[in-house]
């Protein structure tokens, strides 16, 4: 046996939002730079698994000796797209030491008395940490917008100061991934009803879902919107979602290009090794 | 083949701290309660992590409907005990979702100007939650009592204090699990010199660990008086950890009698699942 089957293109290109970019064009059944098919993205998630958390804990190691360096990983979606199991599958094979992981929900009563970014800043990671936002400040242009509590110049508002926000997050050594997880309506309707079908999975269905699910068309222009507006300094990655297990993978390798990609090494102490033993020794 | 080696005898009994308990009967190298070894210690933390996942889920699934019920693994031990592999190891198996961790260090300015259990209230899980804490208020009555930076009457009060913190969270629906790692002092010499000697391990390790290390005996009278005046309402469990394996079994197993002990089930839905299922099916 070689070893599993890995990606023919890489992700941070094949998924990236360019010029043009038009989510339309998205076929949500794809699995873009893998030929593989399921049983091969399964053994390959697992299969790097390690490499991810090694990669892990040696930036959070460097975050302990001074370095600047984090990860946040930015995750948006229609309900049932997969976030969930992107953290419990991907982001769960990292120490749970190194990550911090924040879900934002509809804003408390405190969160709407300030800016729409003011909780986001509240959670951004710390050096050394991956930072895992499922949902983030990007609801607040998505279903703002579908539901028209912001409009027009405030929508600008709000792109131009997730744009800034987010161009000091770079400048100050975080390396930005924002994700789309991008399933079908169909495939919602499916995962709709796999939820209703199981007892075990039934806590997971609202039926306020349901609502939003009506908005379809609108969610998607405000994303083709999002992606117009906000794809620098951090670009979009639109992945499609349609299948769990490639949605996993295409994330995992975003995450192993990231890190990959910050020259990463184990820190130098500053102690004296050997005057270091000697001490433990007596 | 049959199903991995499982313990004999259940550690939340053989672990827990009775009347009359002595730290200085415990042999940190024994495995109490498993007749296995490395290799079926380690396939047993394999075999187990699903059933921990799903637990931890329906927990979380309960919180989300109202339920009050939630847990807390408090970890504390002397350096290299092991504490970070708890949480990689066994914690790490758990939704991240559902986990909320916190590593107590040296206090910062603003945790100072509070008594001593502000920054732990502020840290306790929310409903439907598995908090961890590595380190907790016991560093207060342990590293405070060696260097005598809390005395007498002062040590009495932060004794009685917890007491109430504790009963007032069992009170509240968490069930409290507290643990110590019990290495020997010769492993924990090991220990170092493995960091040492590793340099993708050499980050870990603290020239200030060396100086604490010099006060061993001071730890143990200060663990043995914590078991015995803080022992209700919530127990001590003290975990022999000179064996890594065994030290991570042991944990998972009480996490597991724990959450199995709460009776859980899958929350039971208001909304009406054929009405929904039709309204998805629109």
């Amino acid at each position: 046996m070689s070893g599993p089957v890995e990606f023919l293109a890489s992700p941070s290109e094949t998924l990236r939002v360019a010029q043009g970019f038009q989510l339309g064009d998205v076929d949500p059944d794809a699995t873009p730079g893998y030929a593989g098919g399921k049983a091969e993205g399964v053994a390959l998630l697992s299969a790097q698994d390690s490499k991810l958390a090694e990669l892990q804990e040696m930036l959070f190691a460097c975050g302990r000796f001074g370095s600047d360096r984090r990860v946040l990983l930015i995750l948006q979606a229609m309900d049932t797209a997969g976030k969930g199991g992107i953290v419990a599958h991907v982001v769960g094979s990292m120490d749970p030491q190194g990550v911090q992981l924040k879900a934002f929900k509809a804003p408390t009563e405190e969160e709407r008395a300030h800016d729409f970014l003011w909780r986001i800043e509240n959670a951004v990671p710390g050096p050394g940490m991956v930072g895992v936002f499922d949902r983030s400040h990007y609801e607040d242009v998505l279903i703002h917008r579908v539901h028209g509590w912001a409009r027009g110049p405030e929508l600008a508002r709000r792109y131009a100061a997730i744009n800034d926000f987010e161009e000091r997050l770079v400048q100050k050594g975080t390396a930005v991934v924002k994700v789309m997880l991008h399933i079908s309506r169909d495939e919602q309707r499916k995962r709709l009803l796999a939820r209703l079908d199981d007892p075990t999975k039934r806590w997971k269905y609202n039926p306020g879902d349901v609502e939003e699910r009506a908005f379809w068309e609108s969610y998607m222009e405000s994303y083709q919107l999002v992606f117009e507006k906000t794809n620098s300094p951090a670009p979009w990655h639109v992945i499609p979602a349609n299948k769990k297990w490639y949605a996993r993978i295409a994330v995992q390798q975003l995450l192993l290009e990231t890190l990959g990609s910050l020259g990463l090494e184990w820190p130098t102490v500053e102690y004296d090794v050997q005057a270091e033993r000697l001490r433990v020794l007596q």
